[in-house]
């Protein structure tokens, strides 16, 4: 593997610090201007201005990589993706646009019924190729992490392909690919009339299984009104913590049932969603260790107003994180810089607190933080580029990709010229 | 020059038909599946399904261009930027996230001013570089024409400095550029306390100096509160007329002061915003031949939930644009993708009709629809293709780039690999 000296960064952000970062903590981006970094093989191995960085005896056999004056971040960590399903829901979408409600599009056989009937028949190579072509674009918009959750399978065989399908693709390409399972993603059609007994599945059956195997890191649940109930998400949580699958819990999205507290509750490492908690949701989460993932992608896709309370969490100390919620009912984009934004230009977050919360918030969230989410010595060398004047340029420049180079684990993954 | 057979088009949208497309007509894309294209020179010789095309004697001869799947329309015309300024307003864009107003921002330097003082000490080579630069990104989302507004000089020497650079541009690099003065963008500080005499300036010496000179084939002026009155509009756009200059509009983005009402007496190419227009200036411009051209990117990045009545507008008969508005102040993008994303989720424009608004609507805007804005016999070869299984996904996706290939009057200007 090459060692690298980098330099001509206008502004190298390293995100240094204490993790994770709280409320008007968020602030701390460690910009260095005129910064260079040091990598040895995958790993950074000097961090700082360049004339220090330069003098050191290693930097002069490195390989020279010079990125005349572009703003270099932590790679993106996206904390909430669907990254595995076999086709794109577009002509739902203008179905909606015209007026359908989500009933009648469901009715009509759209939905998330329609994404889990093509998964079940879908072969793994035909996923597997969406998926890596997907991986790529994520690297081009500066995304070196990515979680991804099944919950499109909802049977046995379904989920497990995408869970083997998430193995394959960590080792396959250059991404790290975290994995979640997501067997509560919505009570299965066989299920409409017994939901606690699929329940009773999920807790006996598959969750032991998936953590014998290995094959998730976290056990997610879908806790909303039409999905599960606060108590059916707790003995799902309660049987994936019990086999050391940390839980995730997809939160108030459509109402207040009781999920946020849940996941404090439960120490989830994240509530996600949250776009219906109250006042005293945002207390409670402002005092828990709960990373609080904002998914705005959503909310813009479906042409809602009300997004999240991004601004009033930040401000009474929580812990929050951004992610695409990459996903074809409701948030088809991968691109971080867009939920950018939308966190800044719709949710109030200063492009400070959105960049912190695209890297080491969600880094701390997926607990990788000890190798991801800063630019720091000892963690890997994961690293976007930006083609702008300043980082504040990232989310202001909006629907588009300034992201000109993705380094993963020392490695560069996506370069842009033009 | 290269002729080219192009096949391998899934879908190819013709955009054939009357024009300018009313209303309910917008649905009209002439779409052919497996379609193909004929290229002589800069001209599109033959357009129809690939069996037929693949026929035609010409056609053996032909370089062969094969893009394998994908959707292929017009280039995108974007009717309405302010190509040239010197540098981004990030810093005033993190001012108004954290809560101050365009007054407080224009009191501490920032706004249009600040734009205004650094585009008349900018060198013409500065700002050219950076103009060329954005000219690239534009190919690089599938626009092929851009119209770009003057309107940050507001004295003599920054406005011919700019009408000028739009010149040169339009020679010296492979996009067209259809040029507009806007010398009546906002009143200049100068004239703050005498607006009329600055009026009288343009009315008496700049217009007409202007449509001598051929440096401009549009008058534009922002017809709105705190900008000009639309008696001042009036004269403005009237003195233009006399000299060849069509009349283009920024109306109502503000307030309702009559700058539609205006836009129809003058017979305007178009009228842009609308974002403040009421049911009678519905029916008004619906039976106009004005085009409605909506900026919903500025509404976007301003975190505005207000848009302008596109939909009702389309019900109603009314000829509608979209543009990207491209600008540092209001609308940092230019991305036509991002603009068509923002048309369908948040004005629930069909993705039909947001491709017509984005293609053959704004050719007629600009008067540029005998050799723009559709794929027809003797109409120059300027195209996109996009990475996508069906046109729907082209505003589906958002905030990212699924243009993976551009053409310009028969030239290959841009291509994407992932």
């Amino acid at each position: 593997m090459t060692n690298w000296l980098i330099t001509g960064c206008s502004e190298l952000l390293t995100l240094r610090g204490d993790v994770p970062r709280r409320g008007q903590a968020l602030g701390e981006l460690g910009v260095i201007p005129d910064g260079a970094l040091l990598i040895r093989s995958d790993r950074i191995a000097a961090v700082g201005p360049r004339r220090k960085i330069e003098r050191l005896r290693e930097a002069r056999r490195a390989e020279k990589l010079d990125l005349h004056g572009r703003v270099v971040l932590p790679g993106f960590v996206d904390s909430h993706t669907h990254l595995v399903f076999p086709e794109s829901r577009a002509a739902e979408y203008e179905q909606r646009i015209c007026g359908a409600t989500y009933q009648q599009i469901a009715r009509a056989g759209g939905g998330i019924r329609s994404t889990v009937k093509l998964l079940r028949r879908a072969s793994p190579e035909s996923l597997k190729l969406r998926a890596l072509a997907h991986l790529r674009e994520f690297a081009a918009y500066g995304t070196t992490t990515v979680e991804a959750k099944s919950g499109y399978g909802l049977e046995w065989a379904g989920e497990l392909k995408t869970l083997d399908l998430l193995q394959e693709l960590h080792q396959d390409q250059p991404l790290d690919v975290v994995s979640t399972f997501l067997g509560a993603h919505v009570v299965p059609h066989e299920y409409r009339r017994r939901p606690d007994a699929y329940v009773d599945l999920l807790v006996r059956a598959w969750i032991p299984a998936v953590a014998t195997a290995g094959l998730a890191e976290f056990c997610d649940v879908y806790c909303d009104r039409g999905a599960f109930t606060v108590e059916q998400s707790r003995r799902i949580l309660r049987a994936g913590r019990a086999c050391g699958l940390v839980p995730r819990i997809h939160a108030a999205q459509l109402a207040r049932t009781g999920a946020a507290r849940l996941a404090i509750e439960l120490q989830a490492a994240s509530a996600d969603h949250l776009e219906k908690i109250n006042r005293g949701d945002i207390r409670a989460l402002a005092a828990s260790n709960v990373v609080c993932t904002m998914l705005p992608g959503c909310c813009f896709h479906l042409g809602l107003s009300h997004y999240a309370p991004a601004r009033r969490l930040i401000d009474a100390g929580a812990i929050v994180a951004v992610a695409t919620d990459f996903n074809p009912g409701t948030s088809p984009t991968l691109s971080m810089p867009m939920i950018l934004s939308l966190a800044c230009t719709q949710m109030r977050m200063t492009p400070a607190e959105a960049i912190s919360a695209a890297t080491i918030n969600p880094a701390y969230s997926l607990r990788v933080h000890d190798r991801a989410g800063s630019l720091e010595v000892g963690k890997y060398a994961d690293l976007a580029a930006f083609d702008v004047a300043g980082y504040r340029e990232i989310p202001y420049y909006f629907g588009m990709n300034v992201c000109s180079l993705t380094m993963k684990r020392g490695a560069i993954i996506h370069t842009k010229t033009l």
